[in-house]
């Protein structure tokens, strides 16, 4: 071995995570889980490019803050690096809109899409906080027109698909943009932006404090007051039509609001309780949601939104002219596997997803354990066949540091019969290759 | 629907590609079939950041050749863009290597990993090259030495891998380094990298512009003759064994090749006949190979490599000070689709996952359509109810449109039993969605 060379030590980058093979085996698993939920509700997968130009990117407006990374061919010249009009996606969402009208004449509509993939943000790290991650974002798209439906379907295919997970128990928390927009009209406010953005701090500054800021900047105690009362509704069922009505506020798009909300919830009654709730102090910070949003939480630990949504009227409006109203949801997974993993609450998986050891009893006999292994595999297990005619405690030994739950150990001499260890009972059996079951 | 703003049109990116749903469904398949292959041998997955430092790129020299792309946050000041360090990975191979040496304590070896990522390359873009493609990669890496065993397991996963697809026969063509350079040297060749590099070219320019060319770089005509005879040896069993003897070259180096490409070849039987030969013209460019070679093929349609791989004794000894020997092939995931896709041999998949379209009769009903659509979902099916109350051929024509084979109608009326309907063969009979089986 040659000791001369340097060597270059390598460090984790931060914000870029990695895992180690029995943390990678459950973020799989979960991907998994979450895939075949999405696909129980007939969204179909897409995948768009790592990259789009930087003039799709920052379509929307206000989304070239988030921090984007663009692309430098490494050995470009200055004046040929056409490239330079390419970043990394920054969310799903941006991209979806962009298939979706780039591909217009070639979907069904209502078109329902999935999309787990990793998304870039070039932001300062800290804890928590991810350059590379992955979301799994479910949306569906309809010309001109949208029915409600989906917006009672979106909520129950994210609470099953964070339940198909192992994970503590998680909440949603429902409102509508309606609401609260048509609420502040009725109290005839006109400057809605600053209200709605001093009540999405709700929670984080308290009652006091909103009052106060909202009183600051102009509005009438008693207004202020009001505009309190609808973010402090909260409520496990339509017990939130009563509460609202009581405020007499009078408005149609709050009536429209209320009607829209009622809808959702009639049509989640299936879903655990407690696992629902309306929270009208949920605003969604972006410009875009025009309906029914979302946030869901982890009930007993203390951790912002793992995932959120919402409706909106016309994502695609810069990219093509036909109006395209959708409604999407987008499950943070990176950032809840991270936390759930800081927290001790991930069991590791196996370390290898082999379910067979199969030993090889001497150099002589490497045929037939192979025809042991092939059987088994054929017939749908994970199986290795041992590397070479070691000691038979170093086989074992090997099945061990590995976690393969059972050794197979064929004849190690003729007429002798094929048998089987169950590692963790410790109990060996006889044994059929072609008939023996897990 | 406002016609006043701009509209900036979306344009594919090239070579960056992008499936429509009925095409992605299949992409998706063969990921999911590949990786039942994999691990049904015992390959845990791993996945790595898409971006590594560029030191750790360009650690192995001379791939910094290969078009690196790096990023650059948009909005960082040029003294403070500390991500220029970044680049994203060209393949998965490096950043296995360093993966092995940054994580060597937590990994139990040998080491065996499958990955199926992303990598991205900025090369001028021309038909069949693509700058973000889809790689699947397994690659065994143990301490100091490692078995022969995984010389023969590879070819025999990477077959088994292809096989499970739905493509074109594929064949295995299979050398090793050991024999052509030992074959060289005993020949009395110092300078080996002219005559591999020209052999290498050997199916492109033809046997009578090989020898030309190693005549002009200096080797006596016998001698030219010499070397295109052992690459001319192709055989499809072990039968290469004696060709190579009677060339009457003796080295010991070569003997260690011949040995280890018989012990291959011999565990390899079980393949079914013509899907692998032995061809000692295969060479690789790559200078970390150094015994066990292949590439694969398609043997109907013509076209390069679709997969390839080998033995190396140390990849990763930029990183670490351990000598850690391996063997890995790479499977050109979005290359070899794009090109059946290309060809017409890809039969595109369904539009939508969905297996069932429940009808929804009338508003009044929702509630119990709902019911039957969660019922049939809990037991596995794939299910959407119809987002609305609309005429029932528009339901239907949802259903043919997105190719979804089964239409449920839950009662129309009271008492009424369920129907469901084959939309394939239009024959309709009652059926109970809680025991209905497709």
């Amino acid at each position: 071995m040659s000791q001369e060379h340097k060597i270059y030590k390598p460090k984790p980058i931060s914000g870029f995570p990695e895992w180690l093979p029995e943390y990678r085996a459950v973020e799989l698993q979960w991907m998994d889980k979450i895939r075949k939920v999405f696909e129980s509700y007939g969204f179909c997968s897409i995948e768009t490019p790592s990259v789009e130009e930087i003039e799709v990117l920052s379509a929307k407006g206000g989304e070239t803050e988030k921090e984007i990374y663009t692309l430098h061919r490494l050995q470009a010249e200055a004046h040929d690096d056409k490239d330079a009009r390419l970043a990394l996606h920054f969310d799903l969402t941006v991209p979806m809109a962009r298939y979706v009208a780039q591909h217009y004449n070639d979907l069904v509509f209502p078109f329902k899409r999935y999309q787990i993939q990793k998304s870039w943000r070039g932001e300062r790290p800290q804890k928590g906080r991810f350059r590379e991650f992955y979301q799994c974002d479910i949306d569906v798209i309809n010309l001109d027109a949208l029915p409600l439906h989906f917006d009672a379907e979106l909520p129950a295919v994210m609470f099953e698909a964070y339940q198909s997970l192992d994970i503590p128990p998680v909440e949603i928390r429902l409102s509508n943009r309606k609401i609260i927009f048509g609420y502040l009209q009725g109290l005839g406010i006109k400057d809605t932006a600053v209200v709605t953005r001093t009540l999405d701090k709700l929670d984080k500054i308290g009652a006091e404090n909103v009052v106060k800021i909202l009183k600051d900047s102009g509005l009438p105690a008693d207004i202020a007051q009001k505009c309190l009362a609808l973010a402090e509704i909260k409520t496990a069922d339509a017990g939130f039509i009563d509460r609202v009505k009581s405020l007499n506020v009078r408005h149609e798009l709050l009536d429209k609001g209320v009607e829209e909300l009622t809808f959702v919830m009639n049509n989640l009654l299936h879903l655990p309780q407690g696992s629902l709730k309306v929270d009208l102090s949920i605003i969604r910070g972006l410009d875009y949601y025009t309906g029914t949003i979302l946030e869901t939480y982890l009930k007993d630990v203390e951790f912002g939104a793992i995932g959120s949504g919402g409706r909106y009227d016309d994502l695609a409006s810069s990219f093509i002219n036909q109006k395209l109203p959708g409604i999407g949801v987008s499950i943070g997974l990176t950032r809840l596997f991270a936390k759930l993993l800081d927290e001790g609450l991930i069991k590791p998986g196996a370390k290898s997803p082999t379910q067979v050891l199969v030993v090889l009893p001497e150099e002589a006999r490497r045929a037939e354990a192979s025809a042991t292994a092939h059987t088994l595999r054929q017939r749908g297990y994970n199986v290795e066949l041992f590397h070479s005619d070691s000691k038979l405690k170093r086989q074992l030994a090997y099945a061990e540091r590995k976690g393969i739950p059972y050794v197979w150990f064929p004849p190690f001499k003729d007429g002798q019969p094929h048998e089987v260890k169950n590692m963790t009972s410790g109990e060996q059996t006889p044994a059929d290759p072609a008939k023996w079951l897990i």
